[in-house]
């Protein structure tokens, strides 16, 4: 079972760290950023305004690193690389102006959402609007395969969020019916945001297919760790509100873990607060408690685990370099998140 | 000035009709409809259920038909168009879902608009996949010009919406400002869908502009149309309710008109009723009076026209074939729709 390892550096001393990463891309990434900056302008002066609001709201842009690196790992010398980054992070901005609509947030990020400052019209539009650019600038590599794969990428997102409409409020839901949801919510971009990085480099089918597993395993471990933290840990680190998940009724492996494992009286509980979303203030204390009482967070944790063991072998067939050991690290960071 | 020439046959008698163009495009467009149910099919069954509830609900397709005349007056043997054709109308519905959130429209060409069933959030979902499923389609066809018009045209449709969004509501917007955005928000996907018959047949710069042109001009005058309507036709003819536009605070070219031509009483009407949406019963009643006494219908008409005649030029270059002939008189059929 891959166990997380404690890394020397960063301010807190021992933890795996996504420096590594950061540190390779950072001047590919300057130009993303500005790129990204370029690209939600428009004669239209609500878009950046709406746009900037979230885009300088501090996420880490591990997507459009994880493209970059790949197609660094991968050999890629020219620029194509730095257009499907900046295309897969504005995918990712595109779904969250959505889901921020979908799931009625009033955070995001730390942050007021932005539906909540401009509406969740200009919202569902400006979402709109950056999924265009994010085409627009995947045509301009010229790469026909780069736009299969991230077309089917944002297909399969949607469907995910619709399935996952169904599934939230549903608490017998089942630890595999789950994965599905967050296999094509949050695993299939980060699937895609890696696979295209073997693509640009026009490297061979094992090494694309390589990345896309690694890129989807770290997305699951990625999910499930968020998961974890929105019952254990910080509106700090998980930058949005602790407990969302639970007055969002939505169905996470904590609560699909500690349903199935619960009493009677605690299946009537969930039921209660999730499917019925019939909750008082003391119910988030006490979905924590039955959650702990369970072992729903270490075990969540150690599921993550596993995908993350499964995101670092993928990667296996790569020479050692720099790049590749980055990438190994990110696994590592995403998981050590929880501690 | 173009002059609405009566045509013989029809049910009516003697109004210009969409009936050649139909039957000329009947055999492709058989097909078409079979793609739109099989591509708005997903293991997610909320999805073809909400999507199937608009795609069924009796639209004329006008934009993939234009997809499909343009390619085969372009001489066009192959089967792309098709793919093309089924894209633009899933570009169109996407957008519709999203335009019904926005304008938290409760009627739909006549229908119940899917978000009151389903809720705003499957209506933006499903929107969504239907965008990625029109991407994933285009990079079928392996034509990166249509796909970068066609997410030229997502893009400006984006931008079309939410500049909308700060007109609407705004009594002093000028005649070039709206047609700025119904430039952007309708007449943009009529100008891509013509635009990439003419691309998938492979033809010169010259006539892919001139069909770009035909489409654009075609889509204002569509929507002028459309705009009169809403003040004029009946609920039948319009395909949503009669007046929507007044109750959702629309600024359309027959109010531009009224209020530019109004005493100060009047704009002070319109000031209440569109900006401040302070409406009462008899409202819709008075506005329809204001729009009558200044003319606006028939001028809205008049401007819809002059764009009809600017569509009809642009064809001038092709040869005289049945496709030109029914493309040209989908123009007339439009503007005699306000009839």
């Amino acid at each position: 079972m891959g166990v997380v390892i404690p890394f020397e550096g960063g301010e807190g001393g021992c933890r795996a760290s996504l420096e590594p990463l950061v540190g390779l891309v950072q001047a590919d990434m300057d130009r993303v950023n500005e790129a990204i900056l370029a690209r939600a302008h428009s004669h239209v002066e609500l878009i950046p305004e709406l746009a900037g609001h979230l885009i300088n709201s501090g996420g880490k842009r591990i997507r459009p690193m994880l493209t970059l690196a790949a197609a660094r790992m991968c050999g890629y010398p020219g620029e194509h690389h730095l257009k499907l980054a900046t295309a897969v992070e504005f995918m990712h901005t595109a779904t969250l102006l959505h889901d921020d609509v979908v799931d009625e947030s009033d955070l995001r990020r730390g942050k007021e959402a932005a539906r909540v400052i401009w509406g969740n019209q200009a919202s569902v539009l400006v979402g709109d609007y950056l999924l265009g650019q994010a085409f627009r600038m995947m045509v301009e590599t010229g790469s026909l395969e780069a736009l299969r794969i991230l077309s089917n990428a944002a297909c399969v997102i949607a469907e995910g969020e619709v399935l996952q409409l169904s599934v939230s409020q549903d608490t017998s839901t089942t630890e595999d019916a789950y994965l599905k949801v967050i296999g094509a919510k949050t695993a299939a971009l980060f699937a895609a945001a890696a696979e295209v990085g073997a693509v640009v480099a026009a490297r061979p089918r094992g090494e694309q297919a390589a990345l896309e597993s690694y890129g989807r395993n770290l997305g699951i471990a990625f999910q499930l760790i968020d998961d974890a933290l929105d019952y254990s840990g910080s509106t700090e680190k998980l930058g949005k509100g602790v407990g969302d998940d639970f007055r969002e009724r939505k169905i996470t492996l904590p609560v699909v873990l500690s349903y199935r494992r619960g009493t009677k009286e605690e299946r009537s509980f969930w039921k209660r607060t999730l499917e019925q979303g019939n909750q008082t203030a003391d119910d988030l204390t006490y979905a924590k408690k039955l959650i702990e009482r369970h072992g729903a967070i270490a075990d969540t944790i150690a599921r993550a685990d596993h995908y993350g063991d499964i995101a670092r072998d993928a990667l296996a067939i790569f020479p050692e370099t720099p790049w590749k050991a980055a990438l190994l690290e990110a696994v590592d960071f995403c998981i050590s998140r929880a501690y």
